[in-house]
């Protein structure tokens, strides 16, 4: 009976799925980058116009500051359980598509080659709203819609979500449901759809250190001190070779994981040498010099990540200059437990005590960890109806090695969360040519339409279970 | 006598020195930038021109590679004495412009403020040759020229002159003098004209760590390593917050400074507020963690200067990236006794030794430090003659703290050299908004004129004292 929904499922996604590329493609033009505060007011014109094409209906929220944050619902249809709610957690908003020399194709001009789709956005995460409506209108075409679905799809998730948390307490129950499948996920080079319950945090900050008022002749390096040597030597006492976060505070109050996170995570699949080639590493994983087993510091350990520096002259050839200042990026990825506020402090603090007190330090975003339930009769579903859909069997890990506003989501809501979705593991979210493959999208299709079918069932079973 | 000489030239000066700043605006209009191979056979022409329309000769020396050197002659007038020869040192190149947003007009657009004339390039060096070529005018007008005037114009003085050594051996005769004005000079804070006996060398290096092929999410930093940290923390064993530098063998060979450079450098002028406030720095000098005296530093004292920095994403805003390569452009400004080669060499040991091997380090430029004799008849003839021609005492120091190739010359062309401009203390070379003042330049038309009238009387006693 389940297979043969499937397959009808697979037959009728194989129907629209070439439409459903074309307005993909359309949505991948706007050049959406929140970073840049780019491209936001067409952007959110185009999602209401999505939802509305889809049958749906629209809100755009923005009273309460920031991009727009887009609600979306479908009720469920005459056969189905409308007291049963998914939610679906979108963003509209893209990375920076920097360095621009390095794509094969322009970012914002979606490309087709070999099967897969390329542009800026597409795996993260304009693909996946494209998949989520279409399983929608496939469902329309089957039975109707087996249960309502709401759409959150908010535009500021690449700088951190900063304003969203207003609008998640302000709209607790225009949001609520039973349960929320999150924005991303995605195949691992062995083809396995990777899923996570659960979401590391971040603390982003920009560290500045000012030296002078203009850049002056390097000649006069002999007698003025220099800002980027005084970024250089701040940071080489933050962290050392190993990896470790020599910030006092930094490893305060992160949960321990239960002995059941501890088991999956300890069996979740880690090709290291698929990882070596992916990326083209010149050296060691850096768990290696700990001994450490590089899925517990994917999911348990955070980390303290250089994604930019910059000081002086970065051109081409000799130009002898020192510098008037120097800043870096750093991304700290947090477990459940940390507090962002409290990262930051602790970093101003170390800065302080080791006499670096004129470098400046500002919080760029701040979010906490989040994992769910990994008991949660909803996470069973979406990992079953996976494995029932795609080839190789699903892979679900307690959280992500990446970060998002699920805690915010967790917190309010209070819903079990997985995320899933239609990348693979070339994506390459936030760097150049940023793919899926067409195959996949597909199938993702037939999975999120596939879970809905049974989630009224799977979600009875929970509150009978919870009613015990 | 002198006296009046000096208020003829000044009459003479003033009557062709408008038409002077037009012929120095059309050479600022070339972007001459050697770093980036731009305007180089334009500005040759134009060089050329320049010494014909003076009267000169000029040839156009390029068959031993990179950008051609130029070379002016104009032989002593009738009443001159033929047997002496001055030569001038120049580079018609200039340093790019970055930052570009930084400049208050078009560096390549020569516009005159407030007495001002600002453009790339106008101090470092190409007002120095308009201003020298005035001078040949003024003598014209005058007596005829006192001696024979050479010229070198070389084409990759801001790339560290990589191609000047060949031509200096090949064309020794052709250049050959009994002394040379070295291309710089300008006054300082308090309107004394500083000028130099010699130079400090360099050697400037790029280091570049590389991590993988690409660009990563940074969520993968809990198990890949960083190229950006890797570079940080290589940076931070070579160089401690006193501005010692710890790369064994760097301070090797340095030549003792006899007891007159040391006593002529302790009675330099150093104004630190001034500096402080030309700059408007932030902190300390850095000569204060070790309480050694700025003018010392400065002249005696070896540089490890970080010229630029990058990694990653430096744009604005929060982009959550794993850089795949970092690297650091490295100046080192050297002083007599030292080898680049060696420095070059010390730098890769020292990685090497400290566990990091896999950062490449190339030498974009080295040059060896050079002094005069400072107790050379021509030194103290260009000392006298400025004194003569500025309100203000000039200032003469051992060597400069910048650097040239003034070290083959010394070693082929066996002349002493002294180095004098029309610069001033806020003239930002290499900087946005460079400048010059048209009094400035004008003064040191007269000086020149000046010096260039006395220089065989001054050459005749200090051949009879080398023959006694």
């Amino acid at each position: 009976m389940s297979e043969q929904l499937v397959e009808s499922l697979r037959g009728l996604t194989k129907d629209v799925v070439s439409e459903s590329i074309e307005t993909l493609k359309n949505y991948l033009r706007l050049p959406t980058i929140s970073a840049q505060n780019k491209a936001i007011p067409e952007t959110v014109q185009f999602v209401v116009e999505l939802f509305e094409q889809a049958g749906g209906e629209a809100k755009v929220l923005d009273e309460l500051g920031g991009n727009p944050v887009v609600y979306g619902f479908f009720p469920a249809g005459s056969k189905g359980d409308s007291t049963k709610t998914l939610l679906f957690y979108n963003h509209y908003d893209v990375q920076p598509p920097e360095p621009l020399n390095e794509w094969n194709s322009e970012p914002f001009e979606p490309t087709i080659l070999d099967g897969k789709l390329f542009a800026r956005g597409v795996s993260d995460n304009k693909g996946d709203l494209i998949a989520r409506l279409t399983a929608i209108k496939v469902l329309k075409q089957l039975d109707g819609l087996p249960c309502n679905i709401k759409f959150m799809v908010e535009g500021e998730e690449e700088i951190g979500s900063p304003n969203l948390a207003p609008y998640l307490v302000k709209y607790k129950d225009l949001f609520k449901a039973d349960a929320c499948i999150w924005e991303f996920g995605g195949k691992d080079e062995e083809e396995r759809v990777n899923m996570v319950a659960g979401i590391k945090g971040m603390a982003y900050m920009e560290l500045t250190c000012a030296g002078a008022d203009i850049d002056m002749h390097s000649s006069v390096g002999a007698y003025v001190d220099n800002a980027a040597w005084r970024l250089v030597q701040a940071l080489a006492t933050m962290r050392n070779e190993k990896n470790d976060i020599l910030v006092k505070g930094f490893y305060d109050d992160i949960d321990e994981p239960t002995e059941l996170e501890k088991e999956v995570v300890a069996n979740l699949p880690f090709n290291e040498e698929a990882v070596r080639n992916l990326y083209g590493l010149k050296r060691p994983l850096i768990t290696e010099a700990k001994g450490v087993d590089p899925r517990e510091a994917m999911v348990f350990q955070p980390t303290m990540t250089i994604c930019g520096i910059e000081s002086g002259y970065t051109g081409e050839g000799a130009k002898t200059v020192l510098p008037k200042n120097a800043k870096v990026k750093l991304d700290c990825r947090l477990v459940p437990g940390q507090d962002p506020q409290h990262i930051f402090e602790s970093v101003q603090a170390h800065l302080k005590a080791h006499g670096f007190d004129d470098i400046n330090v500002v919080l760029i975003n701040g979010q906490k960890a989040y994992r769910s339930d990994y008991n949660h009769p909803f996470v069973a579903h979406v990992l079953e109806t996976a494995s029932a859909v795609y080839e190789k069997e699903a892979v679900l890990a307690p959280n992500s090695a990446g970060t998002g506003p699920m805690y915010e989501f967790g917190n309010q809501l209070q819903v079990p969360v997985v995320s899933t979705g239609v990348g693979w593991v070339e994506s390459k979210a936030h760097a150049p040519n940023e793919s899926i493959r067409l195959v996949d999208f597909e199938e993702g299709v037939v999975h999120m339409a596939y879970m809905l079918s049974g989630f009224p069932i799977a979600m009875n079973q929970h509150s009978l279970e919870t009613s015990k």
